[in-house]
């Protein structure tokens, strides 16, 4: 701060002038003791001069209602959102998110530096906090086919970005715990900095090996033991309430069932949808829900506000108190924790506002690469033996690998899977490189029946994944997304029933998010009535069936991965 | 780490390789969940690596005894303990402080950045980890007459040695909120790490200029009332038990009272003599007795490890975690909270292990530099009318400025202030650059009778300062203590009952901690045997007489200074 103006601040803290904005009559929670008191709090240039009795310039009344810091998600990938970043920002924001920790990983999967300028030019006049990890597993891993590699070097000249914090989630747990030359010259880059972690499912021993490597959060936990094993290796959990996971209910009733000390957790959506931030909110709902389990409401708001501004560093943010950024939420009560007025550099965020979209680089809207699709890629011979099934979790993204016997039929003297009420067809075409990969593998729990759904938005490569009950929907769907550049798309019979153009690296559309939810509010029912189970979003859960670093079975252009074995096998039957 | 390093470590922390050291059967404290669990700890190269159920190339059987993160001392001064750093560094290191948080202040107000120098090097071998907060108020204030001005230019060469941590306690509260140009230039330059505070009653809108600053702890606070209030802007308490201040039990029991969120507090010593920590410890005295006002013993072991780490900064301390340092303390039970062994790095500290003393700059034992002094400079005229006094409070360095009659008596003419039981007479003479200046006052309930007592420690310009009910007396003691080049003197009815050389700065022997203790068990009696009262410790208490930063009222080179008032007054009865 330059002296003059500290000098002009100091003088409005102590009242001997008047602050230029004072909240009157706040119910104000200080995240340093976990505490509600009443006071004003005093602002001036966007900053917190202090909590007290004051007479402001300008003053809100606020008629004892809850003044809390701003909220915080500690994880998040905007582009898994498929609204432009600017939208999903102002979305969130209005539920009490005023600062947002970025992974442009789908960006940068893409796209590579390209997508993650992206991300840092559409987020800088936004109305919140928006910080960016850089992305530390691109390509996911050894076996995904994606559209770049982000090595150590490429990533050095964002060092000195303000906004870029640490080194994204560190996914491929092996290379780190392997020492991996690659792997490791990037953990090393962000020495001094957060490493995030995505960790399900370590065996004690390599936990603590990966712990050991520097990485300090994870949001990949989905029980309160393995939470505790984590926090007890140093590692900060980020409980995940998102579109697809969601992990707060396991984690915080095991918390308030053992009474556990919660200063090793922070609250993150990973990936929230936009219509579903609209109707449930987003970190403002983990609170809640935190407290509807039994939480004490001081602990829930320390988790979203202050624990996460120090799990990663940021200093003015996550409390009210002298020198903090003045974002505040404001709550009718803590009982039904409404969000009524959200501010942001004591700036209110005005509701539904008209957010303009930034035009991006063309070259990020052609980036569907593919020569020559035919529908005869997809077919899967079946030699009369059992094969290896992804069978689908309801609620999770998590798979369980099954071998069994699968129906087949008999075409032009050959015998070929055929799809029925248990099992379809899944398969994977690489659209980066026109590489002509093409993955086909069988899935059950998915239940899809007379048509395909299709999708270019498939962690992490991003290529085009689609599930369907015969081949020709399958192959129109896949048509369609490389006529549209990306998107999500449901064929029925024969018809194209809708299809969303994602068209911003096959991730995100710049037509608003109103036009994306009124899509989307025809398609989910539509891929429900379809047959898709209501336990799961179609898309969401789709989009994660091709990610190889989940267990226990994926589909990649490469064809089926276990991922236990880390071993792919070219078709099901192998 | 180097890669090579880590495949190794990685490999034990799996168990795959045996770890070199592992602490077997032992009852872990994980301080990031607050909680013990039985494992065992396996670390190599002075690291932890992992806990679990290991084997090692070498064990050590703990049989179910309590490992605990090795404590960390957040705030000291090395000098006040009179030993030498290595010596006093070793002592407490016993006790189980592992990480030493050092404030060079006094070094510096005599010697500048040759003080800083000499606590750096005489620290660089010890077994423990000592940081090192660049001291921020040299001289403590503009009335100070000290040895050295540090500025913000003198102290840039420090921001890049590897255990300087941030800026020291700032007790010129006034300049900062006032927003002084030298002040802010300091806070400026270390704007990115800790700055610590020193702010004991600052009123409510002041604390909050004071945080706004960017000051981020406190160990001045005496009261639960006022830790909270400073808790709430954002200021990190260091509860404080040392030789002369001791706040622990106040603010502990408030915290117990109303079960606050204990996540702002640290523990520290502050200033803690050798003999009080060979006697009740060190920052094992504050967990114990915390833990003995009912405080539960996980909240404590918090404070006094992870706390006290994140607080500075330290992500390599405090926890017994992957990648941490191996510093630990071994204790025998929950109730009794015994030290039976430390750990540095993996090695275990022995006890009274013969300390070298390493030799200094001679420069830095040629300090005392008083040409001229002589008896009649203590002289104090009485004009007939009331003085101010400064009134001593048992148990506290806080003084109160009464303003009463005192005694007095004709001299060859002349009615000057005499002594008796309740008044006697306190002067500080300047030392460093021979300008003769010498401040005259009355102290009440200091209780000295027929001689007089002298330090060349006192806070935190360390000129001489004496209290005598004679003038006799008072001038021997300033003539010994300038022949020994500083130190501890108590006379008695003309005679020198016993001297502790403080050659290092006036500030620490370098004869042993073995002498010290001799010579000061011989001198504290004494000096309460003569009428000070036991309710405070004779040497320590009247080293702050001198310090114009504490309340109310006190003694310096150039006479009373009111410190409320911030007026400096030429002789009492002015």
């Amino acid at each position: 701060m330059e002296l003059q103006s500290y000098r002009k601040y100091s003088q409005m803290a102590q009242g001997i002038i008047k602050p230029e904005l004072v909240f009157k009559n706040a119910n104000v929670f200080f995240s340093h003791t976990g505490e509600f008191r009443k006071g004003d709090v005093a602002t001036a240039g966007g900053m917190i001069l202090g909590v007290g009795n004051y007479e402001g310039e300008q003053e809100i009344d606020l008629e004892g209602r809850y003044l809390c810091p701003g909220f915080i998600d500690s994880h998040l990938h905007l582009e898994s959102t498929l609204v432009t970043p600017g939208e999903l920002i102002r979305q969130a924001a209005q539920c009490g998110t005023t600062t947002f920790i970025v992974d442009p990983h789908e960006s940068a999967n893409v796209s590579g530096t390209d997508g993650i300028d992206y991300i840092l030019e559409q987020t800088e006049e936004v109305p919140a906090n928006v910080y960016v990890m850089m992305p530390s597993c691109v390509p996911s891993t050894h076996v995904d086919d994606n559209g770049c590699t982000l090595t150590a070097g490429k990533m050095k000249a964002y060092l000195k970005h303000p906004r870029i914090l640490g080194l994204g989630e560190v996914m491929d747990a092996s290379a780190v715990i392997n020492g991996s030359v690659s792997m490791h010259e990037k953990l090393n880059l962000f020495g001094e900095r957060v490493r995030d972690g995505h960790a399900p499912f370590l065996a004690p021993g390599e936990l603590s090996a990966y712990a050991l490597a520097g990485i300090s959060t994870d949001h990949e936990c989905v029980d309160y033991e393995y939470a505790m094993e984590e926090c007890r290796n140093g590692i900060q959990v980020l409980i995940r309430e998102g579109s697809a996971a969601r992990n707060l209910d396991a984690i915080v009733k095991g918390i308030v069932e053992h009474g556990t000390d919660t200063s090793g957790f922070c609250f993150c959506t990973d990936d929230k949808h936009i219509e579903e931030i609209r109707k449930s909110g987003h970190i403002n709902y983990n609170v809640k829900r935190a407290v509807e389990l039994g939480l004490p409401v001081e602990k829930a708001l320390k988790m979203a506000t202050i624990q996460a501004a120090r799990c990663y560093g940021l200093k003015h943010l996550g409390a009210i108190a002298p020198g903090y950024q003045a974002d505040f939420v404001v709550l009718d009560n803590l009982e039904d924790l409404n969000v009524l007025e959200v501010y942001h550099k004591g700036i209110r965020i005005q509701k539904d506002e008209k957010t303009e979209i930034k035009a991006c680089n063309p070259q990020l809207k052609n980036t569907v690469h593919i020569h020559s699709f035919k529908e005869s890629h997809l077919k899967l011979k079946h030699p009369m033996k059992k094969a290896h099934v992804i069978q689908m979790q309801e609620g999770q993204i998590t798979t369980v690998d099954v071998t069994e016997e699968v129906p087949w039929k008999e075409t032009a003297g050959e015998k070929v899977f055929a799809a029925d009420k248990d099992y379809q067809k899944i398969a994977v075409i690489e659209r980066h490189k026109h590489t002509g990969k093409v993955g086909v593998g069988i899935v059950k729990g998915f239940g899809i029946r007379g048509g395909a759904i299709a999708s270019s938005v498939s962690h992490d490569s991003h290529n085009i994944i689609v599930v369907g009950d015969n081949d020709r929907d399958m192959a129109m769907a896949v048509r369609e997304l490389i006529c549209t550049q990306g998107g999500y798309t449901l064929v029925e019979n024969g018809q194209i029933y809708e299809t969303l153009p994602l068209p911003v690296m096959g991730l995100m559309s710049d037509a608003g998010y109103e036009k994306v939810n009124e899509t989307l509010a025809k398609m989910i029912p539509k891929a429900h009535e379809m047959g898709i189970p209501r336990g799961f979003d179609p898309f969401i859960t789709l989009s994660f069936m091709a990610l190889p670093v989940i267990p226990e079975i994926r589909i990649t252009p490469r064809g089926i991965y276990l991922v236990k074995e880390d071993r792919m096998i070219r078709n099901p039957f192998s």
